[in-house]
């Protein structure tokens, strides 16, 4: 168990990677969210504890629990509750990913073989259960029923939005509507979530706690869409995941969205075949790029994803300055225009 | 109750105006809809066909029965059904005018006396109801329980969100994701329903429904935003309201939001006055002008109303096109660039 969770150095600001810098201005707090993470992810069952850190140290973003910790530190709060409540939402997320491998039978995550690859299926579908009880472990421990019914509320969402996605697969008459109602629920709430869980411990006003949510939701909604975009757009390299995932899953994502309703009769033909019929050929990723270069496809969902960082940037606008804020400010536009 | 309504020249296209293009386009329809209107609203309180027929001759746009009537056509629908239905949209979004006039005690509407002003509160309430009914009423004559479903839930969701504002009126802490909730309820939820209408009757696929919920649904969002906006920054005379009765009602809406959020702290002590206090002195409607103009306010506002009239456009592009694809299009562009 003795893993080091290396992903983030911690040096100290000014950094050219905003994730760096949001990371080290709350580096004590991190390293306190690290050691918490392989303390409670431990457990007697090996497997458990070999998949759990399989997946946990294969690193992220942490950019959910980055958000509880920062948000905290914004609103003034000094102690240290946040710390294990970010962990809470980092074990959340981590649980969603390794159902979301089982599901989608990814082979690939972060750059490394997937869990389900890796220790099977059905391992990944406990050990999945497994952290998300740690998380409300975690909760209840803090105490507060206030995070408790913000969290199970997120995920009750979450598995709800990735219940919509699995009935929208292959589906090409999917809405952009029904696109947000989707990235809403299965990643833009446990931002949100995320980012109310730092006000709370700061017991932080109804209005505070409104911009937070805002916040959240709207850098969740953004971060979705780039997601979605890069999966077409992406040097595979930096990328860290399969370039081209989403397509050969079939999966509707607002760039095929954008690209099937602009098409014409033989671009349709060609959607339904490859991602509706799942029929796909040598050159068909290669053509769905071009296709979506041409219609613009990418270009405007990254001019929706702008849409959705600006609502988030103009929500902080309430908060006193500060290098917390700086810092979240800066994760809006690095959350759009990251290339990986 | 022999008034006519003559607000909608009916002539042949191209208009110049997109509103009297697509008017022309359903002539026949939208005759039948006037007809239709005048025969409901009558009653044998000479008290209720009064104040009907006030509220109703005055013409507003005829916007909502506009869509149900042009989506019905839009999806090779060829009988008339969708008249009656089109007629209890209209009841419904009048109904609501009347108790919206009555809650923001408004003096104008749309450039003639309001009728709470000519006919007192207790009788625009009651009319309100009236109207109510008849819409059911006409939709009960349909027949149909899908109709019946969507209008009966836009109806709920209409007063839930006209009770979040009344909640949310003078409080300066109101976040954009909240305005966005509260205009979605309050008025994007009825252009959905009016478009979903046509499509029921048309007999189309989920897909189709679903697209034209999302055109109505972003068409929506994107009018209230620019209704908003037109509150701060349209000439008076074109309007067909007061300018400026949003600020004197202390309404939150999205210009005010993105002004706070960007204000200084003398210009939050503004709106904490203008807006959270109600006190306002001789030349504040001046101020707040000038303050959204150098904070960008009413420009970015703009921004956001442009981006749900993008997705608008874009969930049109699964039918096939022909003239009323093409007007409902233009009144995309219309929503967004009109000036009253």
């Amino acid at each position: 168990m003795g893993a080091v969770l290396s992903l983030h150095k911690i040096t100290s600001p000014p950094q050219c990677d905003p994730l760096e810098a949001l990371s080290a201005l709350v580096a004590d707090d991190l390293a306190a969210v690290n050691r918490l993470i392989l303390e409670r992810m431990d457990s007697d069952v090996p497997l458990i504890s070999d998949l759990a850190q399989h997946v946990i140290s294969a690193g992220g973003k942490r950019l959910r629990p980055l958000l509880a910790l920062a948000v905290a530190r914004l609103c003034d709060y000094e102690g240290t509750r946040h710390q294990k409540l970010a962990t809470s939402v980092e074990f959340i997320h981590t649980a969603t990913l390794l159902h979301d491998d089982v599901v989608d039978a990814s082979l690939l995550r972060r750059g490394s073989s997937s869990a389900n690859a890796l220790f099977g299926n059905q391992a990944s579908v406990l050990v999945g259960d497994f952290l998300f009880s740690r998380a409300f472990h975690l909760m209840v421990e803090d105490g507060s029923l206030e995070v408790l019914r913000i969290l199970s509320n997120a995920s009750a969402v979450i598995s709800q939005g990735e219940v919509l996605q699995l009935v929208t697969q292959r589906d090409t008459a999917t809405s952009e509507q029904a696109y947000l109602d989707i990235i809403s629920a299965k990643t833009a709430e446990l931002f949100a979530s995320a980012c109310r869980v730092g006000a709370v411990v700061a017991n932080k006003t109804a209005a505070e706690d409104d911009a937070l949510r805002t916040f959240g939701l709207n850098l969740g909604i953004a971060f979705q869409i780039v997601d979605d975009v890069l999966d077409y757009s992406a040097v595979q390299e930096k990328l860290g995941k399969t370039i081209g995932d989403d397509f050969r899953e079939g999966k509707i994502t607002l760039p095929v969205i954008l690209a099937i309703n602009r098409g014409d009769e033989s671009e349709r033909h060609f959607w339904q075949r490859v991602i509706g019929g799942g029929d796909k050929q040598d050159g068909d990723f290669v053509r769905a790029q071009e296709i979506m270069r041409r219609r613009g496809a990418l270009r405007d969902a990254m001019e929706r994803a702008r849409h959705y960082g600006a609502i988030a940037r103009d929500s902080l606008g309430i908060f006193d300055s500060n290098p917390y804020k700086a810092a979240l400010l800066d994760i809006v536009d690095f959350t759009i225009e990251r290339k990986f």
